[in-house]
C-alpha cells in the first residue's frame, strides 16, 4: 500500500541506495564500483534469507499449535473436546507470554554459571540488538518468533497426556512454569551454549531431547501425579476411551507433519549460502523419509499384532514417533537411514502404548511413547551419521534432561495438587469437562453417548 | 522441471548472464567487474525478496478464509453448517472476480478527484507494468494477489454476522459491491493516496479500520436490517443457540492466528533490505503478543465473570480481538505494549458480546466485537506508540469510515430487502438453511437436536 | 540455534567470506573490490532464492494431502472416514518411500531408450550431486521434495474414486505401482525430456494431465473393475449416499486452493531473477482466477439445473476442477481468459457427474470429473495461450497418456483383484470399513445412522 512512497522513504531511511537505481541499468551506470558494491552488499541478501528461514519455519511451527488441537480434541472424548481445544489455544498463548517474559533470556543467556547449568540474565526479552543484528546474519525478532513456537510445543506435548481430567487453571499454571523455567534451562545446556555444549558434546540438531522428551517427561510425571481418567483402570482391567473424532485427529497429524519441515529445516539457523540452503534442503527430504518410515513401521507391525486390522491412531503417532525420531539429527543421515530411524520410532509406539496401559500411567494421546521414548531414540541414534558426537555425550544429555525434568516437574505438579487441586473430580469427570469447567458443549447436537 | 534447459532460456530471455557463470569460480574470473556488477545486480535480489513477501504473505492470508469458514461452520447449528461452508467458498471467488473487475483500480487509482474521495480508472486490472515493475521493486501480480485476499477478509467477516438466515444469492450480490466498491473505496482514502492520507495522515498500517472495522460495519448494519435469527430475542430473553462444532472452530481460530502474520507482516510491504526484513520479523512478534493478550484478557474476565467457568467461544473472539486491535499499527509498540492492546481487545470483546444480544442485535459469532470494536480501539491507540499519527487524524479516519460504510452498506441491503428479499422465511431457519437453500445436510449421520 | 558460533563456522567450511564482513561497511572497505565480488557471489542469491522456491511451493503442495484427507474423509459416510483417514496418511507415505526408491529416476533419467520413452537410471535417489548444483541453480534435495509431492497428488486422486469399497492392502500395493513407475514413466514423457517433450512438443506447465489425468485414468480404471459400493445402483435407480462432514470437505476444498498456489506457482522452477519471480506472482494470479471461475460456473449452473438450490459438493469440485484447468499453462493466459478457462472447468464437473452415475461408474468424491476431465480440457485449451503448444501435440499427449495409464492400471488392478482381492465383502460394506478393516469407528459417539 502506498508502495512506492513507503519503499523510497525506507531506503533514505535505511542509508541504503534506492532499489530503483539498482533495477535500471541506465542509472547503474553513473554509478561507481564502489557504490554499486555498496548497495548489493546493503540489501544483506543473505541476512534478508536467513531471516526469512526463521520466520517461514516459525510460521509453520506455529500451526504446529493447531495440529495440536486437531489430533489431541480428536482423540478425547465428545465430552471434553471443547475443553481440550481451548486448552490448547491458551497454553500457546501462556508459553509465548512466558517465553518472552523470561524464558528466551534463561535459554540464550548472555553468561552463564554453575558450569553452564544456568543463565544470569532473566528478565523480558527486550527486541534485541538490531544494530548489532548485521553480525548474527538475522533479524533478532525472527530468532525470537523461532524460539517461542518450539516452547509452545513442548507444552502442548504434557495437554494432550493429562488430557480429560486435569484441570484448566492448573494445568496453565504448570504450563507457565515449564515455558518459563524448565524447558528455557533445559534449553540453554546446549543451545544457550552452557554444559552439555561445552562440556559433553551432546548433539540434538532440533530438539528430539530438548523439546520433545522434555515436553513427555512433563507430560509423564504430569499422568502420574494426577493419576489416570476415571474408570480408566478396573484391576487389570483397561477401559477403552476411543477418540471422537478421528478424521480431526488425521487432520492433526498431516499439520503437524507439515509443521516439522519448519521445526527440523529451520534449525539449520542459516539460508543465506548454497551450502546453508543445500542442508535446508536434505533436511527436508529426510524429516520427510522418516515420517514415511514412522507410518510404514506401526502400519505393518500392527496389522502383525491385531490380525491385519490397522489402528488409525497408532497409524497417526507412527507418523510423529518417527518425525521425533530423526529430529536430533535430521541432516546427517541418508534418506535410507532416516527411513530406518523412522520406522523404530513408528515401532517404539506401537510398543510402548500397551506398556503404559500395564503400568496404568494414562496417556490419552499418546504423547508418552511418541514423544518422550522416540525422542530419547533419536537422540541416542545420532551418533551413528554424526561423527561430532558421542554415545556417552548423548546418554548424559538424555539422563540430565530426563532427571531434570522429572524432579522439577514433580515439585510444581506436587505443589498444584495440595493447593488447588490439579484433579477434576469423579462427578465431573462423568459429566465431561465441557459442561464442568468451560460451560458449553464441543458437539451439542450430535454426541449420544455421553447423555 | 526439465530444469537446466528451462532456466537458461529464461536468463538468455531476461538478458542477463546464465546463473551457471555466477556459481562458478572458475567461470567468473574470466568476467569483467562491470560484467559480475551487472550480473548480481540483474539477479534483482531486493525485488524478489519484496515478491516473495507478497506471494507467501498473500498466501497465508489466503489461508484466512479456510480459517473463517472453520470459525463460522463451527458456530453455527449443524442445520445451517453447509450453507455457512459453501457461502465462504462462494464470497471468496465473488470478491476475487470483483476486486479483479472493479475493485484493484478503485482502491489503487493512478488520479483521484474530489480531494481524494474517489479515483478515477475504474475497470479491470490488467496485469500491471512488468517493465516498470523495478522501480516500484516488486512483482506488480504479487501486489494484486496480496491486496485480493484483503478484500476476502473484509466480505468474510459480514458472512459470520449475518449466518443462519440470509439468503446465499443476495448475500453474493452484497459481497460483489462490497469488494467491488465499497472496500476499495474506503482503501483508497489511505493505501491509495487519497483524502484521508493526503489530508489528515491518518495511519493504519494492515488495515484495523480500513480492512476489520469496514467488515464490521458492513456486518452491523446487514445484521439490523435482516433481523435476528428467527426465535434469538423472546421479549427481553435472549434464547441461547450454541455452536455445533467447537473444535472446528477453535481450528480456524489458529488459522486466522497463522494467517494474520501474512496480514501485517507482509503490509511492511517490503523486505529486500536488512531494515526492512528487521521491521516484518517485530511485526511478526508484536502480532503474536496481541493475540496472546487478547486469549488471556479474554480469559480472565470471563473465568470472573461466570465464576471460573472460562467460555470457550469469548476466547476465540478474544484472540481475533486481540489481532484486529494490533493490525493498526504492529510494528512502533514494544512487545509489551502489544500484550496490552491485545488484552484490552480481548476484554472489549467480551463486554460487547452481551450488549450487542441487550440491543437484539444478532450476532452469530462474534465479528461485530472483534472485527469492528476492536477495530475501532486499535486505530485509535496508534498515536500512543507512533508519533506521526494524531488521535484527531484517526478518529476522522474511523468515523468517515463509519459513515461512509454505513450509508452505502444501508443503501445496499434495503434495496436486496424490497427487491429479491435478504431474508430467509422462519419456516425455512427451522427446517436450517441447509436443506432449504443447499439441498443437502452438514451432518447427516449425526444431528439429532434439528431433527 | 547457537547461532553466532554455528553460523561463522559454516562460512567458513563453505569457503565464504564471513557474513558479518558483509554486512559491516567498516570491515568491508577494507576488501577488495574482487574479494568483495566473490563474497556476494558466493552468497547464490539466485540459488538461494530458487531454492526456497522448491521448498515453500513443496511444503504447501505437501499440505494438499492433508486437504485431500479432509475433502475425502468429509465426502463418504462416517462408517468409512477412518479408513478413508488412515488411507490417506498411509498413501502419503507409501508415495515417498516408492518415489525414493524408484520413481525419481525413473521420472528424471539420466538416459532414455525407445525413443524416450523409457529411461534407463532406475534404483534409489541418492541425494543429488551438490557440487554440481552450481550450474543447475537450486539445491538437489529441494528439487526431490517438490516432485514428491505431486506423485503423492496423483495418488490421492484415486483414493477418493475407489472409497467406501476398496481393501487396504491391495490399495496400498497399486499406490506403490503408481507412483513407482506408472506415473514416473509419464512424467519422463515430458518432464524428463523424453518422447512428448522431444518428438511432440507437448506442453503441460504443472501437470493438467501429467499428474492429475494421470490419476484420474488410474481411478477410472480402478472405479470400474472394483465395481460401485454395495447397494448404489439399482437397475437404473441411484440410491444417494451423502458425505457426512460437509464442513470438513470445505476445508479441504480451501486447503487444495492454497496448495495449488505452490503446486503451480513453484512450477515456474526459478524464483531467483526479476523475470521468474514475475511469473511465479502471474501464475498465483492466474490460478485463483480459474479457481474462482470454476466455483461460479459449478454454482450458476447447479442453481439452474436444481431449481436455485445450489450443490455444496458441486461448489467444492468446481473449484477444483478450475484449478486443474488452469494447471497445464497458468502463466501465458490473461486473467479474464482464466476465469472462461476454469469457468468451463466447473461446468464440466457439473455435466460429468451424473453422466459417471448413468454409467455405473462410482466415483465417491467426483475425482474423474475434477481431475480426469477438467485435466484433458485443461491441456487441449493450452495452444490458445501459449503458441509454442499444438493441438495436436496436446492430443497425442493426452491420448498417449491415457492408453499408457488404463492398460497399466487395468493390468495391476485385475491381478490384484485374481490375487488378494479388491473388494471388501458387501457384508463389510454394510458394517462400515471403520470396523472391518481399521478396528476402530471414526465417530464413535455420534453416527446414528450407520447403526
Amino acid at each position: 500500500m502506498q508502495l512506492l512512497r513507503t519503499i523510497s522513504a525506507r531506503c533514505v531511511g535505511a542509508g541504503v541506495f534506492a532499489l530503483a537505481a539498482l533495477n535500471s541499468s541506465a542509472l547503474a551506470q553513473e554509478l561507481s564500483v564502489e557504490e554499486r558494491l555498496a548497495a548489493l552488499e546493503g540489501q544483506g541478501s543473505a541476512y534478508v534469507d536467513n531471516s526469512y528461514l526463521f520466520l517461514i519455519g516459525g510460521l509453520i511451527v506455529m500451526l504446529m499449535a493447531a495440529g495440536f488441537l486437531c489430533l489431541e480434541a480428536g482423540l478425547v472424548r465428545s465430552k471434553n473436546a471443547a475443553m481440550q481445544s481451548m486448552k490448547n489455544v491458551a497454553l500457546f498463548s501462556v508459553a509465548g507470554l512466558m517465553f518472552w517474559l523470561v524464558g528466551y533470556n534463561m535459554a540464550y543467556p548472555s553468561s552463564t554459571m554453575f558450569s553452564g547449568l544456568l543463565g544470569t540474565t532473566p528478565g523480558p526479552w527486550n527486541g534485541g540488538d538490531v544494530s548489532a543484528a548485521g553480525e548474527a546474519g538475522y533479524a533478532p525478532a525472527s530468532d525470537w518468533f523461532f524460539q517461542m513456537v518450539f516452547v509452545a510445543t513442548a507444552a502442548s506435548i504434557v495437554s494432550g497426556t493429562v488430557a480429560e481430567r486435569v484441570k484448566l487453571w492448573p494445568f496453565l499454571i504448570f504450563t507457565a512454569i515449564l515455558t518459563a523455567f524448565i524447558y528455557p534451562i533445559v534449553a540453554s545446556w546446549e543451545w544457550g551454549g552452557g554444559y552439555l555444549d561445552t562440556v559433553h558434546g551432546f548433539s540434538d540438531f532440533a530438539g528430539s531431547t530438548l523439546v520433545h522428551s522434555t515436553g513427555g517427561w512433563a507430560a509423564l510425571v504430569g499422568a502420574i501425579i494426577i493419576g489416570p481418567r476415571a474408570g480408566k483402570y478396573f484391576g487389570k482391567q483397561v477401559n477403552p476411551m476411543p477418540g471422537s473424532n478421528i478424521p480431526l485427529a488425521a487432520l492433526g497429524t498431516f499439520i503437524l507433519w507439515f509443521g516439522w519441515f519448519g521445526f527440523n529445516g529451520a534449525s539449520q539457523l542459516a539460508a543465506g549460502t548454497i551450502s546453508d540452503i543445500n542442508a535446508v534442503a536434505v533436511i527436508f527430504a529426510n524429516t520427510n523419509m522418516a515420517a514415511v518410515g514412522g507410518v510404514l513401521g506401526a502400519m505393518f507391525l500392527t496389522a502383525i499384532l491385531y490380525k491385519g486390522k490397522v489402528d488409525a491412531t497408532m497409524v497417526f503417532n507412527g507418523a510423529i514417533g518417527g518425525l521425533v525420531s530423526i529430529t536430533a539429527e535430521p541432516l546427517m543421515p541418508s534418506m535410507g537411514l532416516s527411513v530406518v530411524i523412522g520406522a523404530i520410532g513408528g515401532v517404539l509406539v506401537v510398543l510402548t502404548v500397551p506398556l503404559l496401559d500395564k503400568l496404568k500411567i494414562d496417556d490419552v494421546v499418546g504423547a508418552i511413547p511418541a514423544h518422550l521414548v522416540c525422542g530419547i531414540w533419536g537422540t541416542m541414534i545420532v551418533p551413528l551419521s554424526n561423527t561430532d558426537a558421542s554415545f556417552v555425550g548423548q546418554f548424559v544429555g538424555v539422563a540430565l534432561t530426563g532427571i531434570f525434568v522429572c524432579i522439577a516437574s514433580a515439585i510444581v505438579w506436587t505443589l498444584l495438587k495440595v493447593t488447588l487441586g490439579v484433579r477434576v473430580s469423579d462427578e465431573d469427570q462423568m459429566i465431561g469437562l465441557d459442561k464442568a469447567e468451560v460451560g458449553l458443549e464441543a458437539y451439542p447436537e450430535f454426541s449420544t453417548a455421553s447423555r
